[in-house]
């Protein structure tokens, strides 16, 4: 393939072509370290235009394309997959993290317009820096890329005001598979004119084409915050509090996150935060309100609210409200040490699904009936946004095993009857994190053949030659 | 065609199939009477499954299908083709009001599941009566059904606060071009596997697939209503005073309407409401807030908010804030009349534009003068969503001369004008009216080559026969 370097530096000028083998392994490894593969060579482009180039040269010479963001991902969406993968041809990884070429803010039309390469980080401060939030935000997101959270559809916190990567895009950008430039940065809220190409991009983990640009909405920076810590019985309280809150204060709440007593559990165990407790309640839920009014207010009307919850609500134990900003990183930092509470504790069995908010409690219950019918011996760390419907469905080895023989012995079953109760209550296996390689067959062996007809007649479209992460997503 | 009549009746029991002629021709006859075409029998299934049967037929005989909703649309995209129109094929036309087998709300979920052939009117009571808000809001909401709304991407006036019909689907199911049911009614928020189908279909009118069912989003209702009147000086100050309002009252904001002073004059002159004055100031604007808080507490916000406007903003001149519901109803009657006002003040040139809210005073001023220069006499009566970036940019015949005669002298290139204008302006021409058949040949003319051939491929991708709604929106 020498011939295909040398005609890459020829066509675009200025490109920077590694192939140094630690560089290359290194790019090639994902995020958790599931899956080393290999490439050709890492292109980093700074340009659209050199994007397209990259895509023209690749075409002529069938070499396949893995897009890389920041490389965050987990389930190996942005690395190649293995040649024993049914995938001959040689790879490039794509990387867009040097395509900086725009960055600007339309106040009076509240878009934000960024190439790919950006970090989210980058983008919420440049946000902020001009009296705006941009909404999204996730643990990755000192890392993480523009491009690669709206190749994925990027969830995390804020989803329950703000929407998804998904629901904050006005328009995008991306180079197709034959190196065109489509799409459009018109940033416009109202536009019926032809099939949404936007939305098919999003989501779809750079196989239909390379996002370059996007135009995303951002809103006027909240003034006031109030944060609340609930004692509650169970997770159906939770929900009940959910419709409590939502139907009084909609338009403030941002954030409603559960815990159960063994998340909590192992957060007290391996870090300082301490949560509010009350006799009688196991769960807990941290909720929390952001607005443009002051402080003052926004406390009030809260206060107000959540007492009137305590006396109507059954289940609902005891109400916290946050006295100062201390308070404030006190309780999140109980909900965000979690995972890292649980590292330390040893190896786990993950799952990211999401159902309808009111199938929740039936989740829950279904699947941790069947694992105990099963006789498998767990500890369920169970946490998650539960206003968006999402839990991060943890399952922990009993106190005192070896975790890793947990894994080896129940990982493969557990996965299989979690995944089977949340179908059976309408829900889906990936919220957030998406299919990548690592749930490629599980999402073919799941979804009707007639939606998975159009998924590869849509993908056989728009990449006929399977040039854009061949294996990724969807197999044809 | 007998035999293809012959075997729908035999594959498809129970359905209602009209050959009627006066019927076909009132079923092929569109809103606007701008399209009278005919079919060979005009379908009514009731049920999803009738529909999966009826396009499987039609694939069969090889027959085109026009699908219809409530028959509103103002761009013939819900009647066939004419045979002139390179369409040599027999068509039927499927209406999908009598599908109405399911009407559901979650209230934990806070979803609504309802079939195509509801009309939107009484989804919205449906919601109303369980204490919930639809917010899908539009002049044709008596007639017009959800999965007319859904084909079509409706936008109407709640739009800034909640969005178009899109931002309020959370899944809908479909039947393909194959009669298989394809897509979803999951209600998740959060779901990350495989390609958006809903958002494909949405806005597809009808090529794609025929939206059977969908799951909507419902929201808490408002418990109070604050209207507000404002004299401004012109397009650029109404611009500026929206950016005021968002910044501070960006949740209660849920509507706001621009009026020049024209549109005011002329449905004053054939209405009897009256809006309010200010000496200096020319142009006017409505702004709604809602919340679920208190009225007292509401109009104190708006009206603390509106008079820093006033001081700080140059170019308001004047509020009103509405002091009674009557006071509301003739704000609103003023805003909603001024399009039944102009039918009797004459004919006119309507456009249906939107760009960046920050472009539209350029848009507006760019469009006016390269009208001027072209000597062409008119008057602009002009009134919109200005908070979505949407006019509705009507030019009307000076007063006093023969509005057919202007009509047939200056309607072409007025048109050429003002879509010049709002496609320079990085705008679109058709916000929410959609193409159908009337801007077929337009869209293709002025989309980029490369976004058209995404448009084609897709749909020969999933409707290889060309069955579905051949002719409208994308020429192949």
């Amino acid at each position: 393939m020498n011939e295909f370097l040398e005609q890459l530096r020829k066509q675009v000028p200025g490109l920077l072509i590694n192939t140094e083998a630690a560089y290359i392994a290194q790019t090639c490894t994902d995020w958790r370290k599931r899956y080393c593969t290999t490439a050709l060579a890492v292109l980093e482009p700074l340009s659209t235009r050199q994007v397209q180039a990259i895509v023209k040269t690749c075409d002529a010479f069938n070499v396949a394309i893995s897009t890389q963001g920041g490389n965050t991902g987990l389930v190996g969406g942005a690395v190649p997959v293995a040649d024993n993968n049914a995938e001959k041809r040689p790879h490039v990884v794509l990387k867009t993290g040097r395509i900086r070429e725009v960055l600007k803010l339309d106040e009076n039309n509240l878009t934000l317009t960024a190439s790919a390469g950006y970090t989210l980080h980058e983008i919420q401060e440049y946000a902020e820096a001009h009296g705006f939030l941009f909404p999204l935000s996730l643990a990755s997101e000192g890392t993480c890329t523009l491009g690669g959270n709206l190749a994925s559809n990027a969830g995390g916190v804020a989803v329950l005001r703000y929407g998804n990567t998904r629901e904050l895009c006005l328009g995008l950008e991306y180079v197709n598979a034959q190196g065109e430039l489509c799409g459009d940065l018109r940033g416009l809220r109202k536009n019926n004119t032809g099939y949404d190409l936007r939305h098919l991009l999003i989501g779809s983990e750079g196989t239909l084409g390379v996002v370059t640009t996007a135009c995303m909405k951002v809103y006027p920076a909240p003034k006031s915050r109030c944060v609340a810590w609930l004692n509650v019985d169970n997770i159906q309280t939770a929900v009940d509090a959910l419709g409590f809150v939502q139907s009084r204060l909609f338009g403030e709440l941002s954030g409603y996150e559960w815990m159960n007593a063994n998340a909590i559990d192992v957060v007290q165990t391996h870090f300082p935060a301490r949560a509010p407790t009350c006799p009688g309640a196991v769960d807990h839920v941290l909720a929390e309100f952001t607005s443009l009014g002051s402080e003052t207010a926004l406390r009030e009307q809260v206060t107000r609210t959540l007492e009137a919850m305590l006396e109507e609500i059954p289940g609902v134990r005891n109400i916290a409200i946050a006295q100062s900003g201390r308070d404030i990183e006190t309780f999140w930092a109980l909900r965000e040490n979690i995972s890292e509470a649980q590292a330390k504790a040893g190896l786990n069995v993950k799952h990211d699904v999401a159902c309808a908010v009111s199938q929740l409690p039936t989740f829950h219950n279904m699947a941790l009936n069947d694992i105990a019918e099963h006789g498998v011996d767990v500890q369920p760390v169970l946490f998650g946004h539960l206003g968006d419907g999402n839990l991060h469905f943890n399952l922990s080895a009993p106190t005192g095993s070896d975790s890793a023989e947990f894994l080896k012995q129940h990982q493969s079953l557990l996965n299989n009857l979690v995944h089977d109760a949340i179908l059976r209550c309408g829900g889906t296996v990936s919220a957030e994190h998406g299919i990548g390689q690592l749930k490629a067959e599980l999402l073919r062996d799941i979804t009707s053949a007639s939606n998975y007809a159009a998924f590869k007649a849509i993908k056989q479209a728009m990449d006929p030659k399977n040039l854009l992460n061949p294996g990724k997503l969807v197999l044809l």
